[in-house]
């Protein structure tokens, strides 16, 4: 059996391990969490920091492929660990160009990726000299994550909240839809799409409300997304699953926001609702099997569930009675001990062939289902 | 969480784990085997002897429940686990009857279930004075598993085939199809039927060819399976997951073979197939959420992967990647390092709505996919 590797153990690792079980491969994980999500799904725990350049090198040196379940791991490990002949899930070299949106950007760029207009700035003087791209959004080059290191800008007023650090000033855009588009590339550069999926934004909370697949587009943004997405991903020369987000707006153009080089949370309605799901598809790559079928099986929403404002501390699932009896709906609960506000928890899967019933359901859920802390 | 542990790891346990990742719950499993199929994929790892009344008992005794993937269990320990407090999925008290085949036989006659006719015979006289009941089947009362401790006698020449242990004598059936009802009970005594399924046989190999869910069942056969499988399961006075196993004959009559008390190979197609899966329902009936849903997403068919005659020793899966490449078909490889003639290596499972692409696609798997021995 071959032997493959995940750094981090979190949600995305624990679906990945439920996924492997499913193939003759002997699992390997290194987080420093012993009680994360994923930590007792594998055949081999080790405990250890995956952005530490030894742990992960003496992690990867004996297995056959290794892949992240997050960004921020040493990327020197990874690419001496490729220089030995370890396969890994993505190329190192597209994980450093991902890693740092100034890459990032620049890689769009370069490849006449549509992307929002942007500058890159290193000091608070370099910022103050772009007051003609507010309103804008500010994003540190590395270290971002989760709304993390992201400051929204305006106008001349608000450059103080800016960054001195490296990041990139990216002019505002008027959002029509956000849509995420998962593309698998496999070993022998075959690639497949997913049926791009709409991501609906409460504007009340400012939040993500819920997902849709396959995202009801007009048909040239459809096309835009496929081509576009496909493309920047075949770009980055790279195996492996990718999420490319992607911003429409009110003329039918079509952005890159950017792109996850990994199984992703807009891709996880896929478990139930497609042939193949995005963590199917990321064992099909690696253990060198022809790619899966991206079709759907039917329709799916989902739904995040995360954690309430004003609970701390060990999680309770207050409605998930209620949530399970509804027929045509798929829990699935991460197992973290502790809940925070605003904390991924769990996410549900609703599959309909009809629209009004997934967000009948969506809407029933989120008004029946809220994770609390047992000792608030 | 709630601390639920299973006794044995084999493919049963390794399926009941991936589905326990959806739900809040820590997990605990015995079982001699360190390398078994389930084994890496649990919280807690016990190596133990799940026949031996301390270790089941010890085992067990810290947790709020506990099931089994094998009915060769302790059941004294069961019982003792029970009466402290544990609950127990199957309850001790059905798994005794199930356990023991005159038990099993004597239940159904008590109960007017439909039954083939039995005697209990306990010496080779006691056989020998049943002629008149043959052709039959000698099954014997306890230690039968999968083919073994059963006995064809078609004739009085025979009958020296035959067990001087307790056992029962069945008549033969003329069976017209083999079919299984997989029903749950729920702790608060719900109950759920899942459609049936067809146990297709091939005459030639005298063995399961396939599965089909739902089966294709004239309409009084259809009621009778469900009204009896129903019947046999509540009676049997006690929550979980169950099999029932019929035969019916060119009559229309409907005959209950056995039950399985826990989650069953006639059931695997239902991961796909239906919005709860058996092994999902187990977990609901547990954690006492409300029943899943036991509708078809689309119809199914199932292809158990069993070792090839002649080979013994490492597994290698020949034509695998064949099987990935057709569009609607899902893998379950489950791990075992060492296959041998008849073990069950995996399973397949295809979903389309055209009962004739399901069975085109059975025939060519059966045509693609073979285990075979790496040294041989």
């Amino acid at each position: 059996m071959k032997k493959v590797g995940i750094l981090g153990g979190g949600q995305l690792g624990r679906m990945l391990l439920q996924a492997a079980a499913n193939y003759p491969v002997e699992t390997y994980l290194m987080e420093n969490d012993p009680q994360a999500p994923a930590a007792h799904l594998c055949h081999h725990f080790i405990q250890g920091n995956i952005t530490d350049y030894d742990a992960v090198y003496n992690f990867g040196k004996g297995l056959d492929a290794i892949t992240i379940e997050i960004e921020s791991v040493n990327t020197e490990a990874l690419e001496q660990l490729e220089a030995e002949g370890v396969e890994v899930f993505p190329k190192p070299a597209a994980l450093r160009i991902i890693k740092n949106k100034i890459y990032q950007k620049n890689f769009y760029a370069e490849h006449n990726i549509p992307t929002s207009p942007f500058v890159v700035t290193d000091s608070m003087e370099a910022l103050k000299s772009q007051v003609h791209l507010l309103p804008a959004v500010h994003k540190l080059a590395t270290g971002g994550y989760d709304g993390r290191g992201v400051q929204v800008i305006n106008n001349e007023l608000e450059l103080d909240k800016g960054f001195k650090e490296p990041a990139i000033l990216e002019k505002k855009v008027r959002i029509q839809q956000e849509i995420s588009l998962i593309v698998a590339v496999g070993t022998d550069g075959d690639t497949a799409i997913y049926p791009p999926v709409d991501m609906v934004f409460d504007p009340s909370l400012n939040q993500l409300s819920h997902q849709l697949c396959p995202a009801t587009l007009p048909e040239k943004v459809f096309w835009k997304v496929e081509a576009i997405g496909l493309n920047v991903v075949k770009k980055l020369n790279s195996p492996g699953l990718f999420a490319v987000e992607m911003f429409s707006d009110a003329e039918g153009n079509v952005l890159v926001n950017e792109i996850a080089p990994r199984v992703h949370n807009s891709g996880h309605h896929s478990i139930e609702g497609n042939y193949s799901s995005q963590f199917d598809m990321l064992w099909r790559i690696m253990l060198h099997y022809p790619l899966g079928n991206t079709d759907p099986i039917l329709p799916s929403a989902l739904v995040n569930i995360v954690g309430e404002e004003g609970h701390q501390g060990p999680a309770i699932y207050k409605g998930l009675e209620k949530v399970l009896s509804i027929d045509n709906v798929f829990v699935h609960i991460y197992g973290k001990q502790q809940t925070k506000p605003g904390r991924k928890m769990g996410h549900i899967t609703i599959l309909s062939k009809e629209k009004q019933d997934l967000l009948h359901k969506v809407n029933k859920i989120k008004h029946q289902l809220f994770v609390q802390s047992s000792t608030q």
